[in-house]
């Protein structure tokens, strides 16, 4: 089964930051989200803040232009005031071609 | 620690497709799943359908024949009418042995 | 975006277990989890007991010897008597110097 390779980008962040999260993204060019309700546990983010609590785990997958996107703009803008988490890694994708 | 490389296969799809892609899977050679409730939200499938909602989150670890089998059923069965996403990535599984 | 290649290790197991399990993953070097409430589904472990129910998804970012201890550890303690599987795989991790 051909799969078409990409990049999918987890994003873990306090659940109050969702829509933000989401309209940023879209912005930088991701099309489809999976959202989970989450917890998270542990010491997290460039403040190495403490935090337990509700978390939203925010799935994309895009294509290796938006994903830098993404993770750039998380980066820059997350991680120094937030218990955010992002990783990225690459998955073949059945009909990929769509999201590209 | 020596684990043993598999397919994880993914899919998301609406909730109400659970019980028959459950079934369909298992008779592909599946035999254990990780279910979670989600939300999906954007643009997916072949006809970009726009949706929002209730979707369930189906991993299963599977060796390549079975992998294959499987995003062979989901693109001709489910890319052309349904909201759904499939993707297949590489882990490594302790005591992997049981599932390939 | 640069990222730092951690490893990612997923332990899903019934919802009971997880106390002791964060308790034992945190003296064994890992310092963050997100935790899902999941279903599962099939038959699993070392002795494939059967099972169905309530299961908690447990994801630790970890540097390559803590993601060793980690599933030595899950391996030598939980395979025999639980329903357990536990996977890992490599994930770009912003700002991932934090972590390892």
């Amino acid at each position: 089964m051909p799969t078409v390779m990409l990049r999918k980008v987890t994003i873990v962040a306090e659940a109050l930051l969702e829509d933000r999260l989401l309209r940023e993204l879209r912005a930088l060019g991701a099309r489809g989200f999976t959202i989970g309700e989450v917890r998270g546990e542990g010491s997290r983010g460039i403040r190495a803040v403490d935090w337990e609590g509700r978390n939203v785990r925010i799935e994309t997958i895009v294509g290796p232009a938006v994903a830098d996107r993404i993770l750039e703009h998380v980066s820059a803008n997350y991680f120094e005031d937030y218990a955010v988490i992002a990783w990225v890694d690459d998955v073949g994708v059945v009909r990929g071609d769509k999201y590209a």
